[in-house]
């Protein structure tokens, strides 16, 4: 059996590590999933102004002070990317490729991704599009599968995929490849476009296409309505209230992946809240 | 003719600096009316663990940086209490006691007062019984007037008020008056309640009792109808949505006084949501 979290905590930027501080300061048994370098957009930020706090501090050094605040309070996070998170009635089950984690309740805050999707990828979304090929994969046993992967750890799924479908064809948007199976036909070119009738039937790239009864799409964020089946979406958003609630009792959004403005302050100043209303959850439970 | 600003912000607690900080990024025209302290909830907290990116600190020290933030971009705090904000229609106008300013928008962040209210306060509220003597006074010409004065700034009130009242009753809850005129009458004692029929008539001391035409209740803040003529209350505060717009257009709110969780950084990252959303109306217009 495995063991029960107070909350779950879904990313690593500025509002899930300001939801973990909250969430341990009150004194729940809390799990974050992410980074241990917290997020690519504090990574890669030149210059921040608007931190209040911090005047003129790189990305770099904004993420630095809050590993800090983390380690001063001996949170820790996990490295595994969460495929979904699933409401059960009583409880959460959140699961990653090689674990399912169990919670009271749940935070998403897991970002935006910038990647625009491509032509036919949102018209045959689960009509052979899909965003979790370790998750799908039992439907295409013995099928023909492509993956367009924008990040590498989308090779993991391109090798556990050859185990069950008949032919993987493996698209590296981000580079050269590092540890794909032999077996794993890497493919070269940009993806353009998904075609098909019904179903998906091949993806198109800048020079030449692939057939594949199977297309997946790996970003490294994986599309909100995915990630919680049944959640209540708005504008590409999760649709949340002041208190940051979802429509589901027991699961909450914060930061970019709640809307506009995307800022580190609204990020953290949202975990909070999100934080702070789970413990109020909790403790009427 | 007053100088037109931008945005006017009422209150320098991390919401409104956070909000100045953010609308002077954007090249916006913006005024700070508050205490170059900031925020008495900050002078006097103890230890903060929770503003991320500051573990272990005490409320002061977070203040120094926030002021430090403000200083090296500039920003200067007005130290005038702002008595009221108009929506003239096409602008703002915003009220101290010497001087009437004006903007294009206004965030409100002015905190919550944690004083409870008097019995017979509310009740008594508009009928006898006011926030700001200044405004109020001529109503009170040749009348009985009593001011229970939480804070010492209320002695300018109480001396502007003996040029037009026939009595003026001072009851300093706070501690010795400093700067009072001859003529006002120091009261001491702790105030209980008001009473009266259809109009207060009574201010009732924790030994003795004041009879009244009007009865000024002066805390450090106003009340929150009180300051904004015709804005919308929810429970005791602004009533905004995810924005921080309030029921008047070009009118924002955060932090305290937009409901609860009372925390810094729920108050920063709402002036911050509050600023850009300002910002964005002003491109509009
Ligand atoms: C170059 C650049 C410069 C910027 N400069 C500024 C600036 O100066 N000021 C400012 O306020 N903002 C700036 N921003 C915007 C700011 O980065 C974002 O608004 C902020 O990072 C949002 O925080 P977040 O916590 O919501 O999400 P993110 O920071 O995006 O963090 C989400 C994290 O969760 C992880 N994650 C997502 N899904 C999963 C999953 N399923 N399982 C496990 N982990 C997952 C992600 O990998 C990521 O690490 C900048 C952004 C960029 C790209
Ligand atoms: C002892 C104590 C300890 C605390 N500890 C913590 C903690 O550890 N962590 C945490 O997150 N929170 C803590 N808080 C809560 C926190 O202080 C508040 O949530 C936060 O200060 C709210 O910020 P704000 O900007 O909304 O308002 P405030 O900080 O209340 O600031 C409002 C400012 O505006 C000024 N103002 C109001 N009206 C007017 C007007 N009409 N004209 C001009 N100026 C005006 C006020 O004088 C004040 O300076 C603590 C509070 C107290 C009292």
């Amino acid at each position: 059996m495995s063991e029960r979290y107070d909350i779950i905590i879904v990313g690593s930027g500025p509002a899930g590590v300001s939801a973990a501080i909250n969430g341990v300061i009150r004194n729940k048994k809390v799990k974050v999933f992410g980074s241990k370098h917290l997020s690519d957009k504090l990574e890669k930020a030149p210059r921040v102004d608007n931190y209040l706090g911090y005047h003129a501090v790189s990305g770099p050094e904004l993420k630095d002070v809050f590993v800090e605040h983390l380690n001063q309070m001996n949170i820790d996070i996990t490295e595994e990317k969460v495929d979904a998170v699933y409401a059960m009635g009583e409880y959460f089950a959140v699961t990653t490729k090689d674990n399912t984690y169990e919670a009271d309740s749940v935070i998403v805050a897991s970002g935006v991704s910038n990647k625009k999707s491509l032509p036919g990828e949102e018209a045959y979304l689960g009509k052979g599009v899909g965003y979790c090929a370790t998750c799908d994969a039992p439907i295409y046993k013995n099928k023909k599968v492509a993956i367009v992967a924008y990040h590498k750890h989308a090779e993991e799924e391109a090798n556990y995929m050859l185990d069950v479908a008949s032919e993987v064809y493996y698209v590296p948007v981000y580079g050269q490849p590092e540890k794909i199976r032999e077996g794993v036909k890497v493919i070269a070119g940009k993806p353009k476009q998904i075609l098909g009738s019904e179903h998906a039937e091949k993806l198109v790239l800048s020079d030449g296409e692939i057939l594949a009864d199977g297309i997946f799409i790996l970003k490294d964020s994986v599309a909100l309505d995915q990630l919680v089946p049944g959640v209540d979406i708005l504008e590409n958003h999760f649709n949340v209230n002041r208190n940051m609630e979802t429509n589901i009792p027991g699961l909450y959004a914060a930061g970019d992946c709640t809307g506009k403005p995307y800022q580190y302050l609204k990020a953290a100043g949202e975990g909070q809240v999100a934080a702070l209303n789970a413990v109020s959850y909790l403790d009427k439970r």
